[in-house]
């Protein structure tokens, strides 16, 4: 860390005070490699972990050019005007891997939103991600309901396995696509279709209005098609423009009402607990996993075996013998 | 073991000349937990694995009720009989939580298929299983390739999380549906359906054609927003009777097909040489985790932590901190 440490207390402080600043700071604190810093952060997470959870959880992802900034600075900026909603979002900067991750480079992504006091916008660390996701993002995330946000949204890029992580994370899971692409669907990845709450066919505007409605007719025949949410609730399908601010408010009304019934069903809460459990899980996963990864032998050999195994030269499980043989006696 | 163990020679002989009492034994030995199984089924493994890899590998999967075992016994038949092939059941017994996994129950199942010469059908043992597949499903597919077998179909019960383990062992992915049931996919697991290479609607016969042509045509039109599949071929959708034998050629057809461009454009042994990698990585996170979860003092504290985490007193991370802590001193 570059900046001086606070104490303990100044951090708890600060987050439930929601002073943007120290929050911004413990957020740092979270994301530090530091021997000394974990220490310190997990005993702020301890004191803060009472305060988090009052909040819904939306992630958001969307085909390339699906126009995912503008959305959010549109529906960030009717959450926290009209709604009067307190909302961070949590965004993952497409141009953070050629800029080193500037919060400048997000700012500018969502100007208006950026300079609400209701608002907070925290762009992802480059690197130590897991799944396209920041490794910390759901500490942060906690950290920012401790601070009294009550909406977060987390955006994802879209590639990958980001999705997943995220859908991990969240209560609700909003997909943003494009009509007019031929067959609709081509830019997303296989099982995101699945994880969606709610799809909405963005830039419904000008000449666009016709098409986007027509892609929201066909791709609510299709699910229909498909099996029911572990919610038990529908998926729906919206058109909006976020350029024009249409269809923004429609899409709010339906996560609240989702909030709603599947907190009256039992299933939000019960999510969440699983969620959680899960999390742990993955932490362990996850730790044992690069620990055995980032061992020296295991490194040194890894490559080799890997191309035996793919040229079927030793078997799959053959391999995974020798690794594991190495990496204890290395231990 | 119960039976009296063979010298290698005699196993790696026996497999080779597809004798199918020897090839049983060799199964037999790879399930095996025995310490000193493992090393025998390692030498014999690394002796047979020149010989692996000639055949096409098929995952098959249903509803509930669409007529799984039917229709591996009529493709089956039909495979070994008219399309002269060599093939292996690896099938997993429904009945086998009751009966303790009876190789009869699905010999019963699968009655003439048994008694063919040029069929060899093998159910899973419970217990020890990997996201519902036997953990040595690999393996054994690999023994009945070094006994020539030319096409093994792997059978999955269609529920948890077995599909994904099956679709990353095998070519070519085979998802039985039946029409009629309103909303035709809702006995399907979210995610199975972008899994397949080829949907049939089964159990088209009699009075359930017509339901079964007008299903397959909606399955055909919905599938078409979705993404193609990485191999670059289109899903198709069939319609088919296990009953009334028909449909079953043209099942066979789609997937001579399929081999035959996905090894023209390259993918089918991309596909099989990333997969190899995939399930050594996936043996090496399997031991980690196992050697994790079945530690004494983890197992002691586990569910303490989990409820901790789940209801929110300590955070995920915090939870996998003291676990991962306590695994690393009681080793």
């Amino acid at each position: 860390m570059i900046q001086k440490r606070l104490h303990i207390e100044e951090y708890v402080k600060g987050v439930l005070a929601c002073d943007k600043v120290v929050l911004g700071r413990a957020i740092s604190l979270i994301e530090s490699n530091a021997e000394e810093d974990l220490k310190l952060a997990d005993t702020v997470m301890n004191e803060l972990i009472p305060h988090t959870g009052n909040s819904i959880r939306i992630g958001i992802t969307g085909v390339p050019g699906a126009g995912k900034s503008t959305f959010i600075e549109t529906f960030g900026n009717f959450l926290t005007e009209k709604a009067g909603k307190k909302l961070a979002v949590l965004a993952i900067d497409p141009t953070s891997k050629k800029s080193k991750g500037s919060i400048l480079g997000d700012k500018t992504r969502m100007e208006k939103l950026a300079s609400s006091k209701n608002a907070f916008i925290r762009p992802s660390p480059t690197g130590k991600t897991l799944g396209g996701v920041a490794a910390n993002t759901r500490e942060v995330m906690l950290l920012c309901e401790a601070s009294g946000y009550e909406v977060i949204i987390i955006e994802t890029v879209g590639v990958g396995q980001s999705e997943s992580t995220v859908k991990e994370m969240v209560d609700f899971f909003l997909l943003l696509v494009l009509a007019g692409m031929g067959d609709e669907l081509q830019g997303i990845k296989k099982g995101i279709i699945e994880m969606a709450d709610l799809i909405a066919v963005n830039k419904a505007d000008g000449d666009n209005k016709i098409k986007a409605e027509k892609a929201r007719n066909q791709l609510g025949m299709a699910l229909h098609l498909f099996p029911l949410p572990e919610s038990g609730m529908p998926v729906k399908t919206l058109t909006c423009s976020a350029l024009n601010n249409t269809g923004i408010e429609k899409i709010w009304e339906e996560i609240t009402s989702y909030e709603k019934h599947t907190k009256d069903s039992g299933f939000f809460h019960k999510n969440r607990k699983e969620q959680h459990v899960r999390w742990l899980h993955q932490y362990i996963k996850n730790k044992l996993e690069s620990d055995f990864f980032q061992n020296q032998q295991i490194q040194s050999e890894l490559s080799r075996i890997e191309k035996n195994v793919s040229e079927g030269i030793i078997s799959p499980l053959q391999g995974s013998v020798i690794l594991l043989n190495l990496y204890r006696q290395s231990g």
